[in-house]
């Protein structure tokens, strides 16, 4: 396919890669930016482009990947009728691409993507929606090419499918980076627990996470809550994380006995 | 060594099997339980015992491997004056130990534990404390056996890793617990997300979790936020969790900028 990419931010990267790897031509990368363009351009062997009057409609495929609250702005701003425009986020509305194209859909790759690190998308869950079924095929069969994960998904799905991710990745990233301004605070190594971070999800290959809680939270400890809300006497977001998360815990297995 | 273990939970169970791994030879393992006591006994050809008073003074070292709470306890209903005594808990002080021998220490696997699993200890750090430098240089040398990473941690640096333990591990699973509920409430399958568990803790291995951050919190997008929020709307628990750590995000980016 002849794709042009709308956006040079962590998921335009990774995907563009990907989908050259895959053997897709990759024609131009638009951004605002001239300099992000051409930095992305370049190793994709496209043309940089940053006036939406420059994008050609000699693509397939149009894949509009930035920042969500400027899709719908962005789709007013080009119009390349009879081919395929996506984007890819997770909480938006397929329908905001109509104003670029009648043949639109969403092409949401469900993972954390960042500029420094190349990932295989071949377990990436790809998830597709289409205005129609000759894009959903088309779509299908680019997704297909890069992933061997993927699915058709509708908004309702595809917008709880976001939310959880937020909880998994986000806010399991978040908790990584407390982690370690916590051991920074009292000069300890963040390798102190690399070992224990990748266990942690390794785990839930084969155990529930419902079965895998440890910690003192699980064995409603409350000598050792107490000790630690006592370490975190000067530090009140972290206080009332430990609080409200603890609580949670130990409501879902007392509510289970 | 000759080993007796104290406990038939995770980290005893856990622990067991890689010093037997590791050359050294389990004499006896007690639990309260008794049937507990023969099934992890059974497994590293040791004599199960469910009597304090059955636990002979023939072996090197008494591992305490117990819920916190009952540490203090069990330390004061064997005695074993001249043999090492060491527990496994983060937060509980060395010296509770004193009441079962004159040579006590922590054994201190900074890791998670489940039964289900079998673990390479290799690459887990192990803390150690010590009441005496002889005692010191035993548990040194029975940890390098199993262990590449092994420091001596003060009981101040220890109760900090596991404060930070509960953050990196007991609520990041939890937060896996929530995002499966998510899911199987909208009937969809926890799989999705598999792959963006694996992928969020494998990229912090060569990127800063402060610069591995994603998702709306990270660009402030209120308006993606406002709408899990609403989704979240009979969902109390998940709605404050999903705030707080939103709001953590944001403040731990704009007060960089």
């Amino acid at each position: 396919m002849r794709i042009t990419i709308i956006g040079s931010g962590n998921v335009a990267t990774v995907l563009a890669f990907a989908l050259k790897r895959g053997g897709h031509e990759i024609v131009q990368v638009y951004s605002r930016t001239k300099a992000n363009a051409i930095e992305l351009a370049e190793q994709v062997d496209a043309k940089a482009v940053n006036e939406f009057a420059d994008i050609h409609v000699n693509a397939d495929l149009y894949i509009v990947s930035v920042k969500d609250d400027v899709i719908a702005k962005t789709a007013n701003s080009f119009n390349v009728d009879g081919k395929i425009v996506v984007h890819t986020a997770g909480s938006i509305p397929m329908e905001v691409l109509k104003a670029s194209s009648d043949n639109y859909g969403v092409f949401y790759p469900l993972q954390t993507f960042s500029k420094q690190r190349t990932q295989s998308f071949e377990s990436i869950p790809i998830c597709l929606e289409a205005s129609d079924e000759r894009t959903m095929k088309a779509l299908k069969e680019l997704a297909n090419s890069i992933s061997t994960n993927v699915t058709e998904v509708n908004s309702e799905q595809r917008k709880v499918l976001h939310l959880t991710a937020v909880f998994a990745c986000n806010f399991v990233n978040h908790l990584y980076t407390l982690s370690e301004q916590l051991l920074k605070e009292h000069k300890l190594s963040f390798d102190y627990i690399r070992p224990l971070i990748i266990e942690t999800a390794e785990k839930i290959k084969n155990i529930n996470p419902l079965e895998a809680q440890t910690g003192p939270a699980r064995r409603n400890d409350q000598q050792v809550m107490l000790s630690h809300l006592q370490m975190l006497e000067n530090e009140p977001v972290l206080k009332s994380i430990y609080t409200l998360l603890s609580e949670s815990i130990v409501n879902t297995y007392n509510s289970q006995q």
